[in-house]
């Protein structure tokens, strides 16, 4: 283990951490929270103090493997939510430092779910810097550093591996370091338009800004307690279509930049990503709509929903824990769907989904031809056999993670759904599940040991499990 | 496709249960049970009319390959399922078809569910039938077969295949006939050993013998509306012990048979299919203690409770529905995690948990190592590359099938935890489920498409999804 180039990163991660912690410092000021900008002053000179000491040796050996990645990515993602906890507890806006912990990691890995039951009462600084946590950690920690920092050899690629979601990294570009400025470009650009978009529909710029920036890590942190259910129709409509826009994955937007329209239009995922919505939201429009004025209601209703629930943003115009079952049971489906590969959402992707699909139908077709080799392909491509084991290696590592969860938080005796949609709702970035943490209840009434298995999931899920799970093998300690 | 085989396979399988339907023929005419026996009467001659017509024609080619053999085995599942439900009806025990089908499939896959609130006001010759069902369905249908009939080449192979339990089929002796023999001698005299205890124990006969057939072909089936909550702590324990001892993969007990103790040992199946029972044990017994009048009452309905739902038995002792979460949440996961391969049980089997677990350690351990080649052993000996896809695939069609299972019977809006155990309860043939489908409710809630789509999963779940599946492609059905 090239343990200094660990520490060097790691010391970087936070400098930067401290830079970005510039912006809420900004909004305090300019909202006279002075109390939160104590709070921002605070953590912004540990972050940077902590980075320059950590960073300030240059390591010999520059390179680094896999390994060091996955390493990196881990304790990068824990230093920085305990790092952006602090905020929270210096301003006393939450007390308790498992809380804290717990609020700063949701909004990190673009979970969303929250342990408070009253946002309106924060101060607005704290309120953007929970919306940014979802924004900053959309596209994702690492990939900034990346943008920022040099790195010799396949390091970039390693890097980018450990964070990037979904079953493979694909390069837009040759360089690691190019394809992730291109992704951060428009990542902002999007951003940028939903903001308007929203301007446009009256929404007070606080308001948006806070909106576009949740919406577009596919984070989901609101800044009104009933989320976005007393926002216009309209700006409901923007939010459900930016919602799907993020989740889509991002390679799509490049090659249309590219005027690829072509092999744009052929991306299997983006494809099926959309049959998936036009189906879900066709069943729950027909299903719910006795509850609403008419189909138009209904439909706009459905459309958010299930925007957000597959792209794991987590947003809610209504309490679809009241809809009927058919509803609720397509919703915790797509909880565990996903958006897709490559773009800002969680889940376990539909591009997994597509490919588990394909190899069932080969093999079914192996049983009736037993000396015909099949051929997995997607985008008119061969995959590669060891995408598909790691797929498979991926969803058993799943289920494993998700049983053992869902039985550690039992001990809280709370009831089923309870337990099994808490877990679904952070493994997969979501936030809110049914029942006691449906949209309008809260994680605040699980016990602190139960907090700590789903911050423990959120983390997992937004990297994908291995990175986290490899911090629990005692391998990874050895040799340094 | 060899047709002309599939018919004559199929007219076999109705002779022998025709034949077998004797049994509870004679046991009618013992409790001068009439309309029963003209049931049996009616039922036995349609079966070997249809049989003997059936069969009639032998094949010219006697051979044929994996493809027939899937395709008998579902389809020979479907006939002796719709014949033996014609008692039900016949009697009026049950007057709607689909409800008599429903029981019947839970009969014959060892599932154990039932759409009957009060089995006391039965004939006792149609709850023998019942029993029997458990008990024929335990060992297989086709295994049945295999002992009594000539055929040639890999054909008998081909038939095992497609009904035995598990990822491998594991032959005891050269020729797969004598293996099916050995293990139904081993059935039959573990059957036998059962009645005996139960007996000693001052069960009464015709109660004995049919707790015996249900717990040996772990299918669950009673004859009192509690189940197995009114007999005495003796009977509990026997039936507790006698349930996790048909969990066990019968090649344990062919190996022990044969003086082989040191191969029977390192079975790791086997013992992690004891560990997991001891610690689900040991944990539901302290957390119901406070339920119970001390740790030894605690303890028996702990290891009935586990014993049944690991095996995927489904009897009962206790309303589990009212158990704490922690122990209701254990119970939920042994309903996935199911008995041994190779044994009377269903469920995922413990086999393929153990394999699937030791992928991920393979695959973590890979991160660190990507130049090692790591290596998947089971008992000392490699496992084939071939049976880990298999089991791959297996979970990936478990997953696409629960899922749709679990959305298309919420049609009836029936809460969301009714819904996931029912199906988990009938893919896994285990029998009761939690909230309305828990020990002391049943599956008459449910509508008749409902009931349509969990009397699949039953039939799935027991021939391991692809037998079934297959008769869904068309391919299987071209080129006659």
């Amino acid at each position: 283990m090239n343990i200094s180039m660990v520490f060097y990163l790691l010391g970087k991660v936070l400098l930067y951490e401290g830079i970005l912690l510039g912006l809420p410092l900004a909004v305090s000021l300019g909202y006279r929270e002075f109390a939160s900008t104590q709070a921002f002053l605070l953590t912004i000179l540990l972050c940077i103090g902590g980075g320059l000491l950590l960073s300030l040796k240059k390591p010999k050996k520059n390179v680094f493997y896999l390994k060091e990645g996955l390493v990196i990515t881990s304790l990068s993602w824990i230093v920085i939510s305990i790092m952006g906890s602090l905020p929270f507890l210096v301003t006393g806006a939450i007390t308790n430092p498992i809380d804290a912990l717990f609020e700063t990691v949701s909004g990190f890995t673009t979970t969303g779910a929250s342990i408070l039951s009253n946002v309106e009462v924060l101060p607005k600084s704290i309120l953007f810097w929970r919306s940014f946590t979802n924004w900053i950690g959309g596209m994702g920690v690492l990939v900034f550093l990346l943008v920022l920092t040099p790195l010799k050899g396949g390091s970039h690629t390693n890097l980018m591996k450990a964070e990037s979601p979904g079953p493979q990294v694909e390069k837009l570009v040759p360089k690691t370091q190019s394809t992730a400025a291109i992704l951060y470009g428009i990542y902002i650009a999007l951003t940028l338009l939903q903001i308007v978009f929203l301007w446009l529909g009256k929404m007070p710029l606080f308001d948006a800004v806070n909106a576009a920036m949740s919406t577009a890590g596919t984070g989901g942190f609101g800044i009104k307690n009933t989320s976005m259910a007393d926002y216009s129709p309209y700006i409901q409509m923007v939010v459900s279509v930016f919602m799907i826009l993020f989740g889509v994955n991002f390679t799509f937007y490049f090659l249309l930049l590219c005027r690829k329209f072509k092999r744009a239009l052929i991306m299997e995922e983006v494809r099926w990503y959309f049959v998936v919505i036009l189906c879900a939201c066709t069943i729950i429009t027909w299903n719910i709509m006795p509850l609403y004025r008419g189909i138009g209601e209904a439909f706009r209703h459905a459309l958010f929903q299930v925007g957000s629930v597959i792209t794991t943003t987590g947003f809610s115009t209504d309490d679809f824990n009241l809809w009927p079952q058919v509803s609720k049971t397509i919703l915790v489906l797509l909880m565990f769907v996903g958006a897709c590969a490559g773009s800002t959402g969680g889940g376990i992707k539909i591009s997994r989904f597509v490919t588990l699909f394909k190899t069932v139908r080969k093999e079914t077709s192996n049983l009736l031809h037993p000396s015909r080799v099949g051929k997995l392909s997607n985008d008119g491509k061969s995959v590669p056999h060891e995408v598909v084991r790691a797929i498979n290696v991926f969803m058993v590592a799943y289920i494993l993670i998700f049983s053992a969860s869902v039985l550690l938080i039992s001990f809280d005796n709370l009831d089923l759904v309870t337990n099994f949609t808490a877990v679904t709702a952070t493994l997969n970035n979501i936030g809110p599940g049914l029942e006691q943490v449906g949209p309008l209840g809260n994680y605040s009434v699980f016990s602190a040991g139960s907090k700590l298995v789903l911050i423990f999931d959120m983390l997992a899920g937004r990297l994908e499990l291995f990175p986290i799970l490899l911090l629990f093998v005692r391998e990874t300690w050895r040799k340094f």
